[in-house]
């Protein structure tokens, strides 16, 4: 067995502005991050994969109010939460998708339900409520979801028109002791969406993608910017195709984002263990460790 | 003004036997799709733009009740319809998807809807209804989708398990006069599938992907193992990247598919005008127009 692991973890581009962070907010969510990291880590420490861990650590997020996911899902037009996420194991390349789901404490286990269940890859919508009563995954009254910072900037949309744009996202990538990849996002979606609009969170190949010969991505930011870029598989392409270095791989692919006029960022973890964490909006809640140990934990 | 233009279409690559089908079937088939790729044909020749070109083909085999799309969409396990489709302009990049709607006449008109509207490039479920019933596009009544031959099919299944998978989509790719690709994909999905089930077709870069620099392409087949291959974006980047002709680009792919545990086939249009529409499946509904107006039907 070799020792060498490594994980990082985003908790969004969204919603960040350094000048309106209190120190007392800034050391919450680094925290936040911390915990999310050292679960992700105590898995893959003793022998799990890489599967295990980015579910865990996602788990985490998805439970911490601060994050748009889980808990802190960003209210809908209608005032609900509608939820996505997804989840891909880099070694058989298969996946598990969820979009616009209500009620389900943790997307992602849902997410990985569909992936271990294997005869659907993407569901969406009310019906996907039913494997999740299937497979006896524990849902949550709608008033769980209620949080007062997410009411308070869904309320202000209602009468001002948005500044920022109220994006955000988790998500987890790791490397297990065997060098298995596996990627793993749920998000809470944009602020105020309607219509059942989905992000790129669950589109496999848009914002959630693994892929052991190359890379393993998850992304956070404008949704349908990373959509129409299909930007997680574009990485792992250019990888594959180009041998480009996953550095230059990652800033192309922002930069291709940008000029669909999105702005985000993604974490992405190479098959030999390296992490960027790269982004061109204003932050990124954002940690990592890497295979010698180190560990970085950064919001700006 | 460039004369050229080039269209391709399909029917769908599933539910296909060739012992099975009467030489009545097979002329009926290759009417419809020669009535979908002259319609096609009509906005090209007197120089409408590809975006237009796919919709209306795509919206002719959805008014077709032989093919897996629109009228002839199969039965889902609850016994009703919830179809998928998407479109995308190879010249900006824009996209619109829907996943798992219900009561749209053409869904391919709400996936236009949504790219042309611009705000959301993917909606899912019951609520994207709202924006068709915001632009006034045609609904219809669950029985307008009741076909005996989707009821015999499904009420087969309830008491045999499946010999065939029950899978069919129609889609085409185009080229205009000005060089601008497009391609569109729309489908009623699996034979009794549940728990909102989408497939590949609505997933930009899985089912549908057009880019300018590359190529276009609807694909066809095993929806869970397009979207785990990510498979139009997949030709896209290996002609991209690759330098690879678009045939073997295609053929790369779709033995991806292939190892992937997935059958299906794909149409494709490169940047240049010239068309493929590889399969591995027993056969696939399929006809083009090439850039000399030489035009081709298919089946097996």
């Amino acid at each position: 067995m070799n020792k060498t692991f490594a994980l990082a973890i985003h908790g969004g581009a969204g919603t960040l502005a350094k000048e309106n962070m209190t120190t007392d907010q800034r050391r919450e969510h680094e925290a936040a991050l911390e915990h999310a990291l050292s679960t992700g880590i105590a898995i893959l420490q003793k022998g799990g994969n890489s599967l295990d861990a980015v579910e865990a650590a996602v788990i985490s997020l998805e439970d911490c109010p601060l994050f748009n996911a889980g808990k802190g899902s960003v209210f809908t037009r209608k005032g609900d939460h509608e939820m996505d996420a997804a989840i891909m194991d880099g070694r058989t390349l298969k996946a598990g998708a969820i979009g616009g789901i209500t009620r389900i404490k943790n997307p992602i286990r849902l997410a990985r339900t569909v992936m271990d269940q294997g005869e659907y890859a993407f569901l969406a919508g009310e019906k996907a409520l039913q494997l999740a009563l299937d497979y006896r995954l524990p849902l949550e009254d709608p008033t769980y979801f209620y949080t007062s910072m997410r009411y308070a900037q869904w309320q202000q949309l209602q009468t001002t028109p948005a500044k920022e744009k109220g994006f955000g996202t988790v998500g987890a990538v790791a490397m297990d002791h065997n060098g298995h990849l596996a990627a793993a996002t749920s998000t809470g979606g944009l602020v105020n969406k309607a219509y059942g609009r989905l992000g790129d969170s669950c589109v496999i190949g848009g914002g959630t993608y693994a892929n052991n010969a190359t890379c393993a991505i998850s992304c956070t930011g404008d949704g349908e910017a990373f959509i129409r870029a299909v930007a997680a598989y574009d990485v792992s392409c250019l990888i594959e195709y180009s041998q480009m270095p996953l550095e230059d791989a990652c800033q192309k692919v922002l930069n291709k984002v940008a000029s669909l006029g999105g702005a985000g960022g993604l974490i992405a973890i190479h098959r030999s263990g390296g992490i960027v964490m790269p982004f061109n909006s204003e932050g990124m809640y954002r940690a990592c460790r890497d295979t010698s140990g180190h560990i970085t934990v950064g919001i700006f």
